[in-house]
């Protein structure tokens, strides 16, 4: 082996985020999966050869940036319709995925030692860039409401009394990763104003934002700061296809313009040409007025057999969209512990401590209802209820 | 507007590199876009429609760091076959382009003020990541073999001396962007002992191997270095479609790994998927075949057209292969100006200012034969003489 660790700049040293294990069991609730009937496989054919037939060499042609322009339009209008955020085309970079919004926001923001405050549980999948980029993690706990805005209080006043300002608070406020909660209304407003007050930005991505089965939708943090101050972060894995690649952030054009210039890598004119002529004719609303109804009914499948087969003791929380029911069990079952008896018998799940940057959630479990065969839903809880009764014994 | 600025990053900080313009000019001598007729379309159409029925919800789903695993076998029998190159599955990581790679790279190694050494010309988009990381960048002149030896020798001892060792040697060894040399086979060697003896790496950019259209290939650095001390990075955006932002680092499995962990957003199992069903029966093979042939030809076209046009006192390089040719004008005729002059007349190309890091090249261009229409290749170069003539004049 070489020297080339002797070479590696700070990032590069600090890097070591565990990969995803690839395992693959019969029936797997760990990953926010899309359903195998909610990707639209004909619909994305019928795109892709249509833009290839119709928009001469484009398509497969070098995008720029952020891939087709008409994309970028199409995305500013579904924002708007959808989200009811007013961007224009400077306010927003068209992504490979929102994955890579949170690793550009990383290569622009952290330098190893830096803060960042994140929800705790939260989306490990964002934590591996805090950990790449050597920085020092925060967690802040939820309420009903939200993160718990008089801890992140007490927090932000600790690292400013010692002389320190946290890069960005990371949050989801719709259907919270894992934890289910949507953010209230007043604590939206409550979090935007502390980070005003202690000089720092919010990260808000809102993955699931779409996927809204119940309740009433409530103006996003971008929406609610005047485009100021927070950095949106969106994707079309879930209302799409993960495999389009294609997510996007929104922000200030300054913060934008930094942001191309750090994305080195393009947006696919390829992908980006498909999923604007997929929208067309409220095909994308038409896709996600399915797939709420869709993860709906899975919801509450998940919801019904844990209410049939968990043991007393176990609670979970009741989703109002998304992909996932976030579990809390007695003390004496510990998830990791869970998670090994039921994998024998072919049954996956994410143990809670994969949510926590700090090792803590033993006594949690994300179960993402998303992915399971619909019909095949009950019999994987049984399995993790009955396991969860061996423990308890 | 808030105060980001405050909260950036060393990295953050440093981004300053000029966006792309984005400017459309009848005929672009400019850029290094693949021909219109050199894009696969119909191919690429029908790979899309066949993966879709036929793979299930893999090609939609979500893919991992490197994408289709079936592509990975795919592009190490492709860089066996083609580049010699005997690699593994852990020796590759499958990247959203081979700029991704770059910059990639550029985040795991570089910290502000580290050196990188690159020739004098070379790629601006490479040094862009460079700028981007805030690196000191070293430029390293060009003769008949490659990079100068015996400069680049100069140069190390002298960092040496200064206590610096550069992160490492950006070199492109074939058809070298724009300077058009292919290095020698005994250059190479000199240049691995070199990073040898001074404890640097080389990355080896080796976007144009496959559009070779005469000569004898030569082995590549990564396979006369034995795999160590070189990483290669490669590309199907000229032999595929650069729209599908597909390239790949071949590396160490160690320094492969750890790229893995920076790389945060996956690659895309759609693309994926249709590029390996674009490679089957020997398609990727057949369409290089036939891009070799088509290239040979418009490079043909240039250089008569060149020979034809130019005024006594200018030269060119004459092109072995890739997409490139390089002049080199009188004193008296400074690049910029006569830019200036051309694109009011609908042609444009780039001057070597884009070329070196430095601001020199005000007497050199780099003109694409790849992209213009092959037949109006002509009148663009006369375009481009008339003004050089009035210039000189």
């Amino acid at each position: 082996m070489s020297n080339f660790m002797n070479l590696l700049g700070a990032k590069g040293r600090a890097a070591s985020s565990p990969r995803l294990a690839g395992a693959a069991y019969e029936l797997t609730f760990s990953y926010g999966y899309p359903a195998v009937e909610n990707l639209p496989s004909e619909a994305i054919a019928q795109a892709a050869s249509k833009v290839l037939r119709e928009r001469g060499e484009l398509p497969l042609q070098y995008g720029g940036a952020s891939g087709a322009p008409q994309f970028v339009e199409t995305l500013l209008n579904k924002l708007k319709r959808d989200q009811g955020i007013n961007a224009k085309r400077e306010n927003v970079l068209v992504t490979n995925g929102s994955m890579q919004v949170l690793g550009l926001l990383g290569e622009m923001f952290l330098d190893p030692g830096d803060t960042v405050i994140i929800e705790a549980p939260t989306f490990l999948g964002a934590v591996r860039v805090l950990i790449n980029g050597g920085a020092n993690i925060v967690g802040v706990g939820l309420d009903d409401e939200g993160i718990n805005a008089v801890e992140l209080r007490t927090r932000l006043e600790a690292l400013r009394s010692s002389g320190r300002t946290p890069k960005y608070i990371y949050i989801i406020p719709n259907f919270q990763n894992p934890a289910g909660i949507c953010m209230s209304l007043p604590r939206r407003m409550e979090v935007i104003a502390l980070a005003r007050e202690f000089g720092t930005l919010i990260v808000e991505d809102d993955a699931y934002f779409d996927l809204r089965f119940e309740g009433k939708k409530l103006p996003t943090m971008y929406e609610l700061s005047g485009g100021r101050d927070v950095v949106y972060a969106g994707t079309f894995s879930k209302t799409l296809a993960p495999a389009m690649r294609l997510g996007w952030a929104v922000g200030e054009p300054e913060l934008i313009s930094r942001m191309s210039t750090i994305k080195v890598d393009g947006t696919g004119a390829f992908s980006t040409n498909i999923a604007d002529e997929f929208c067309k004719d409220e095909g994308l609303e038409k896709n996600i007025a399915k797939l709420r109804a869709n993860y709906a009914q899975r919801a509450e499948v998940m919801l019904d057999a844990l209410t049939e087969y968990m043991p007393p003791g176990v609670s979970w929380s009741k989703p109002s969209g998304g992909f996932f029911v976030w579990l809390t069990f007695p003390a004496s079952v510990d998830t990791e512990e869970l998670v090994e008896l039921t994998r024998k018998q072919g049954v996956d799940f994410l143990p809670g401590t994969r949510c926590f940057a700090d090792g803590s959630g033993r006594q949690n479990a994300r179960m993402a209802f998303s992915y399971v065969p619909m019909d095949r839903i009950p019999e994987g809880i049984r399995v993790i209820a009955e396991c969860t009764r061996q423990l308890l014994r």
